[in-house]
């Protein structure tokens, strides 16, 4: 067991660029030997601070967003065909999240592997609490149990908190990674964010 | 000579992220054999289309921005140094570019590569017509034909519709990269660029 600083990969289930880091954050963990603290956050906390506004429904950038996702998702061989409704407020699996990790600790990272791998073939509504629970169910976590805790004020304000708190700390993107007190915001940051534990930073 | 299509380098003078490109451009297109063609352009031109507004004017993202560009200049051993009123509006920098590449072709790039030399070093206005000049006639221009020339109604035409047509075209953003029709925007889309260009895309 590494008992190096996790890399903190902070998410928004329903962006594209954090789909894209979820498919290399382990490897280039494993790499670095370093373990992965998986963070779902509500990116619309970060965006009523900075002003910001979802790349979908940002005219002209929005198009490109969308077809540099499908290009990228293209070369790694992955599917990219998230519901037309895209982006979903996907706060029904971000509890989910916090619920299995707090219930069921070290079952929450193969739930969210398997929320982006359902939400980007389309066959996931993650805005739905029955339907992240009947994924949960599939998982083999009791499904009735998961979607009651979907609804516990506890839950409700761990992501509150954790989404208001990640925003304080200078966290305001998807993906973005901390390691070490070390920003980086974006999926095209994973190889220098790789050189820098490499190197130990410059 | 190479008869390939160019890799287009859309920018803003006052981009960060534009002027990381611009210590990276030249090698990139050596090594896959293609010429550059810098395109320098105002990209509140873009702003009015997207809604977007620059880093250095967005809570905590520009935070987040001017620590991510010193820190990748230090990484290229370059000086991150702008004027403290940063972002300047280039505009004049922008048309003496568009003067010299009538004027003068064949001296736009290297015009182009010392106003950012010295804008990152905080030794150039580039929203000073006078200081644009002068850098000018310190490479062996005319200072005085190019301070006259940065008022010609052509030239203000030129770098308005250049900038207008560059949006038309989806371009959006500083760095932005086109080749064959591919767009790719963002410094940290290089590494990609470059895939792009060696496997014939994807």
């Amino acid at each position: 067991m590494t008992t190096a600083s996790p890399i903190e990969f902070w998410f928004d289930f329903s962006s594209g660029y954090a789909y894209l880091a979820a498919q290399e954050i382990d490897a280039l963990g494993a790499r670095v030997d370093r373990p992965i603290l998986w963070r779902p956050y509500m990116l619309g906390t970060a965006f009523k601070v900075t002003g910001m506004r979802g790349l979908s429904s940002t005219p002209v950038k929005g198009d490109y967003a969308r077809y540099d996702w499908a290009r990228a998702a293209r070369r790694m061989g992955v599917p990219f065909a998230p519901p037309v409704e895209h982006p979903k407020v996907a706060l029904p699996a971000t509890r989910a999240f916090y619920w299995i990790e707090s219930a069921h600790p070290g079952q929450e990272q193969r739930f969210a592997r398997e929320v982006f791998r359902r939400y980007y073939s389309g066959k996931l509504d993650t805005s739905d609490p029955d339907a992240v629970a009947a994924l949960a169910g599939g998982l083999g976590l009791d499904a009735a149990q998961l979607r009651a805790g979907l609804e516990a004020a506890a839950i409700k304000d761990q992501v509150r908190t954790t989404s208001e708190s990640a925003v304080q700390r200078g966290i305001f993107g998807s993906p973005f990674f901390v390691v070490e007190g070390e920003p980086f915001w974006g999926w095209d940051r994973l190889p220098m964010l790789e050189e820098w534990i490499r190197t130990g930073g410059w």
